[in-house]
């Protein structure tokens, strides 16, 4: 086991109904709160009354800043930072997804500089402080809600590029399940997607092959996405589906699966960016894209840790350990089209002919994220597989 | 699932060569401190040294309060409380297992109130502040270096009585592997034993019968506890085993494991408590007695979750349901009888005959815990079951 801190001080308030404690958790950083938000679900399905209310009765100042889309973008955020540092407010209430809560945490930074807050993204500079953040989620995906990363478009540059920083991890995330009924059938499973991706990316590409304890842990949260998304699918209210779903997402990317592990890569999450900035597909469809070919790839060179994923995900007992982890790529490859989340270039209509292209624009991510080993013809080797 | 509140500020600091990190970790809260330790031991292999010399490098004043011993008692808590308070100390740094972090626990709570710091025990006051607590563990059991929980026993009324509160985390805990090279067989197994029971008293004994999640979670836990303290009682020295096990007991009791899972009762420490308090048992070695009979009385009772128990941490899949979770249980003393941890009463020398004086004793705890459901003679039932 290689060394490592873990320290996560957000406090996570779980459960039904939780929703009316936003006010006296945001209280608790000042009374003018700036309300970021996406579009207009959270006013049709009545979290955004709610949270309103919430913040009125803790005696609250409300600046609102909504239009957050998904794939966020840095004119948006440099709104939100214009408008945080117009009115001073103290406090950054999030209400939303992955994208609503990289936004907030994107403006909780910048606000407090005088400089562009890409330079942050571009390692040009590094965030010293932030206004708190706290958050309702109405999404089971990102697990930003529980982490210090932000993923930010910059649309001039077309560069979607993320990081991660001590100073970002919100003080408290209220997770209501019910707050993700509303989420349909297609991002439901992209949220799925998302997770199972995130622990992947550490389960095969750290320093260290593997540490017991976190392996186990990992494996049960792949499972268990699985699970929970197939129940919920069959019934988009069913409370304990989303509720499994939602913690499981959040686990997924909080710090404590990699534990342990040393440096991990996110290889999948490198080349899916370049789709999203490129083409705009939504996170985790673009991740069912990408993740069977890369794990083809890298299966055939170091087929060890696939052995063991076949074997406690998927119950593989027989065959060699090369064919059980091709089957285990077959099988979550055919779970992801059985959730509807694609499995192809094709069906995210992106041409072949586009691979070079795309592997350009992820090459800048990857000198950022100091990926060295994925050169661009490396990455055009991976998106062939995903053809 | 539950509604819960999962917010746990401690920061671990994990691996070799970090013991010297305790000095700024200590004075980031003030300069002087109580150094509460054990016996000889840290001074034999050298973690002594090690503290003294990081704190008087951070420029720290060090008031030293050694002699901490296993199943800690009151008066000794009442004598650091005494320390800290003549000497206005700022920080308490807990160098040794759970007894010293448990007895820094309480004297960090005493020092800051007027009356008799076993009225938080006995739940006639609450903890409101407590001095900053930082720590560097040598021993892979209690977790408690992670959570809030405290347990001391009060020789003059012989009780053993624990409990949580959200100012009991400590701050800041360095776990180093190397620290527990020189842990004894007997100890390094009664501490797996220790953290096994963490577990399993979640997994058996909670409100909600099951979240999916967690069961995953805490299922690997207990094999992942098991599987390490067999590599280290090959090889003392083995650093991934030691580290692998240390984990997975901070792990087993840092309030994750029970996320979501409602209220979970402690029979097993319930119990054991008793057989501390009266014999001076060695808490790891009163838990491997009661555990195989505790397991026994409740599975003829509710059969269902010792078959996922014995199915996924054991692998049975032939079999009826109990006879699956008969099985388990045969398993799991099995191993305590491998790793020479006692599964009788009469391997501890407590006569059978002695069994009601023990039940009288818990029921006491059993009242303050409020596990009403543990009458006299329940406890006599199960007891019986641990001959």
């Amino acid at each position: 086991m290689q060394n490592f801190v873990f320290h996560n001080p957000t406090k996570i308030i779980f459960g039904k109904d939780t929703i009316p404690l936003i006010g006296s958790e945001s209280a608790a950083f000042g009374t003018k709160a700036l309300l970021v938000y996406g579009q207009d679900s959270i006013k049709k399905n009545g979290i955004y009354d709610q949270v309103v209310q919430s913040l009125q009765e803790a005696g609250m100042e409300i600046v609102e800043h909504p239009g957050v889309q998904s794939n966020p973008v840095l004119s948006h955020v440099q709104q939100g930072i214009d408008l945080a540092k117009e009115h001073q407010v103290e406090v950054i209430v999030a209400v939303g997804g992955g994208s609503v809560l990289d936004s907030s945490k994107a403006i909780s930074a910048g606000a407090l500089v005088e400089h562009n807050v890409w330079k942050f993204f571009i390692g040009k500079k590094s965030i010293k402080e932030t206004l708190p953040l706290t958050c309702v989620l109405t999404l089971a995906a990102s697990g930003s809600e529980m982490n210090s990363g932000m993923v930010v478009t910059n649309e001039e540059t077309q560069q979607k590029f993320g990081f991660a920083n001590k100073h970002l991890f919100p003080q408290a995330s209220i997770l209501d399940p019910t707050a993700t009924f509303s989420v349909p059938p297609d991002y439901t499973a992209y949220g799925a997607v998302d997770a199972i991706v995130h622990v992947l990316e550490y389960y095969f590409t750290t320093e260290e092959p593997s540490v017991p304890v976190q392996d186990r842990f990992m494996e049960g949260l792949v499972i268990n996405c699985m699970d929970s998304c197939d129940r919920v699918l069959q019934n988009l209210e069913d409370y304990n589906g989303r509720a499994d779903l939602m913690w499981a997402a959040t686990l997924a990317l909080n710090g404590l699966t990699g534990a342990g592990l040393g440096k991990a890569g996110f290889p999948n999450h490198l080349i899916e960016h370049s789709l999203s900035a490129l083409y705009n597909v939504a996170h985790g469809a673009g991740l069912s894209v990408v993740l069977p070919g890369w794990m083809q790839y890298q299966a055939a060179k170091d087929p060890a840790k696939f052995t063991q994923f076949a074997e406690r995900v998927f119950g593989f007992t027989e065959g060699s350990d090369i064919q059980k982890a091709n089957d285990s790529i077959l099988c979550l490859k055919a779970w992801f089209d059985k959730v509807k989340s694609p499995t192809s270039l094709a069906a995210i209509n992106v041409p072949e002919s586009d691979i070079p292209q795309i592997a350009e624009n992820a090459i800048g991510l990857a000198k950022i994220w100091r990926m060295q080993e994925y050169t661009a013809e490396k990455i055009e080797d991976i998106l062939k597989l995903c053809v």
